[in-house]
């Protein structure tokens, strides 16, 4: 078994308001000096060895990701150890 | 500027819905060996050199993470450099 994480976030063209609100609501609890934050998704399948590069690539780009409007990359970990 | 990526994953003791669903719909696409899904959020922060570690951490747990139900990790990247 092996560890797979996919990252999915909005592409940078896109629009993300709640990254926006979390930026907004950072100087009520007196945190200046961050300018800009994302929100997207982080995904952690436990794979078996049977399953390909290509199926982890269909499987992000078809039921993970939005590939319209989010961009994805798949990362393997080793087993039992987080990235 | 710093790019900082806070994760933050649902307990392992919790109940992941989403997940689950992204289990059961993977038969659909052809793909078996998937044993588990868990669904959780990334934040990419761009952060100047005023913001300290103990500020971030005050970020994650009290406006990005529920730490009753989510754990959370804090890594900081390369500027301009992809986790």
């Amino acid at each position: 078994m092996t560890r797979v994480v996919v990252n999915v976030m909005p592409k940078a063209e896109i629009l993300d308001p709640q990254g926006q609100a979390v930026v907004r609501a950072l100087g009520r609890i007196g945190v200046n000096g961050v300018s800009d934050v994302r929100q997207g998704k982080r995904f952690e399948l436990e794979v078996d060895d049977s399953v390909s590069d290509a199926d982890l690539d269909k499987v992000a780009s078809t039921l993970l990701a939005n590939t319209v409007i989010e961009d994805y990359e798949v990362v393997s970990v080793e087993s039992g150890k987080e990235a």
